[in-house]
């Protein structure tokens, strides 16, 4: 499938195109490689880069169908796409990554859940309900003890479709729908496990990531690479990942999140399928990119090495919590002053409080100086609105 | 200027379109800095990655001026370029880097090396001539001797308009038009310095780059960074390309071609104002690749660390001598399942002999196991056109 890729008409369809495809769309811009993205955005990030950009519903099943149809490889850069409209292109030949019939579990976190455990993958403990009520009686039944999570099955990322209960007193929490409730594990550190596979089978696995909390603000947007914990922990997490890229046959990323509790146990949290924001800091920290790697697992190139060029530090930024409009960046270049600073800004036309709107990677031999820098950055760099 | 390219309509036009606009397309995406380009060919490189593309003649007064006229800023990718309609946008307001002045003495290699000689900076000895047969004539007077280096002072790159003639037998060698004739230097070795600066008169400049020769085909396009002479050498190096910058009162970056004779003796070669080809493996090799740290000069923002993160050898990837037509590419999976080997891809549509289609840069410890993948990856991947 490769070699066709260069110097022809082939295309490459990218179902999504926000700031993980546009990412993507560096490195096939750099292997010339032709692609067609399809965003609901008529201005999203994508719509430079892309040798064609078409505007529609990533959820209609025409839309994605008659998108795809022209596409000799079709993946993603976001889970919540009409999996049937992918189901019908590979029917027809269109090669597709991740695999629908994959996708189709991964998007339903109920789904998600059982294969884990059908596959007997460490996860935390849960129960499965069609609806909000089946979760009150079964809390009345004790069925559920506090504390707990519930997820939606549906359409649930970045936080949304998550709840947390700690009491009673939380009950209006509870989000409608069909949803999993989750014991509620006493957390030690939260980190993820990129790894990726193409179609002959070759399997790389990236350095381990850290979400960090920040001691204020309590915000979970600082990532730290490499993580520091037991060598144990980490072969349990590649292992799992390595089982994961195969179980669900994986071409392309696969970005694991795991739950670390205070008894150092390892819990898989979930999967994505796809370029992963934990990922952003192996664009200056690792040899090739996570967003050349999903490039190569697609197309089935051989894989490309993993190694950590230098030890990273990545924080999102997101809009300020009291703007919203046409975007204005305070700061930019005294973060550009500042060694070691990576700026991505994704060109999302308006911003909103906390929209995802770029990150910033820093790179530095002491992973305690790049902490600071990053909570400097983000101190520093303000997004607003004009005027 | 640069808090204003920055989230706003403003435009920074680049006439030129080739490959290095391309790779500086990857800076302002990364940045969503608005950009304009202006080509000769319509299906240009930059035609992907730009926000507007514009298909007309660089040396078009009308088409350079109107071109320029909504920009904001303008630079160049090359130097054949209408000075004059960049004098006109610069008169009116428009923001030009590199000046037109200092452009137009680099565009005409007469008055580049009166430049160096007027500014004291070591270049080889050389006389003008209006034509060939003031050279011949010249010649017959004795006031040249064998071996020299002709340079037509108009339009020379890539080894084109320069001519090599080490007896009287090679006199047909003679290029027509106004030209300079140069001291063939008893070469040791050709290096390139690249520096950078902004508004301001904040100077960087990068690890020097050795151009090495392939023992059997003698052929120039292999550089090596770091490069090994001593550091007085090198010093010298720095601080010409600095005075250079200074002199010519750059904003972005100046590449410096030195020759290094047998005797150890540093010459200035001749400079281009843009990014380089010796420059490339900045992309990987450094902090901040010299394309960044061009929109960093241009838009007087503040420069980049220059700090090389790996030792690397790049090598250009030219058209097949025996091809001509649509380009195919042949042996690009292997190279990607070379661990080091970072591929770039330039998206032209049709090959030449030896038209330059791309480069590999390696990074590796090891110079010399770069040196020899770079030299395999030359003879694997063979730029051939469709039947």
């Amino acid at each position: 499938m490769s070699g066709v890729m260069f110097s022809s008409s082939k295309k490459l369809g990218i179902v999504g195109g926000g700031q993980l495809g546009k990412m993507l769309l560096h490195t096939t811009q750099q292997w010339d490689i032709y692609t067609k993205v399809l965003d609901s955005d008529a201005e999203a990030p994508c719509k430079i880069g892309s040798n064609e950009f078409v505007h529609g519903s990533l959820q209609d099943f025409d839309t994605v169908y008659n998108f795809g149809k022209d596409c000799d490889v079709v993946t993603i850069e976001i889970e919540h796409v009409n999996v049937r409209a992918l189901m019908k292109l590979e029917e027809q030949g269109v090669v597709v990554h991740p695999k629908p019939s994959s996708l189709a579990i991964i998007q339903d976190k109920g789904e998600q859940k059982m294969f884990f455990t059908a596959n007997e993958l460490p996860t935390a403990d849960f129960s499965m309900f069609s609806n909000k009520e089946e979760v009150v009686s079964a809390i009345t039944e004790k069925l559920i003890r506090f504390p707990f999570v519930q997820k939606t099955c549906k359409a649930g990322y970045d936080g949304k479709g998550v709840a947390i209960l700690q009491h009673e007193t939380d009950l209006h929490k509870l989000l409608d729908g069909a949803c999993i409730v989750e014991d509620k594990i006493e957390l030690h550190q939260e980190i993820s496990v990129i790894g990726a596979r193409n179609a002959h089978g070759e399997i790389v696995i990236y350095d381990a990531v850290a979400m960090d909390f920040h001691a204020e603000t309590n915000m979970l947007d600082i990532l730290i690479c490499p993580v520091q914990i037991s060598e144990d922990l980490l072969q349990q997490a590649r292992q799992i990942t390595t089982t994961l890229l195969q179980k669900l046959n994986i071409s392309g990323l696969l970005a694991v999140e795991f739950l670390i509790d205070k008894n150092r146990k390892l819990y898989v949290n979930e999967v994505a399928p796809r370029a992963h924001n934990s990922g952003h800091q192996t664009i200056e920290s690792s040899v090739t990119s996570q967003y050349e790697q999903h490039i190569r697992g697609v197309l089935n190139m051989p894989l490309g090495a993993t190694d950590l060029i230098a030890p990273s530090v990545m924080v999102n930024l997101l809009g300020h919590p009291d703007y919203e409009g046409p975007v204005r960046y305070e700061g930019i270049e005294a973060c550009l002053a500042q060694k070691g600073v990576h700026l991505h800004i994704y060109g999302k036309k308006t911003t909103k409080p906390f929209r995802k709107m770029g990150h910033a990677t820093i790179t530095h031999e002491s992973i305690e100086e790049a902490k600071k820098i990053a909570i400097w950055v983000k101190q520093t760099l303000l997004i607003k609105s004009q005027r």
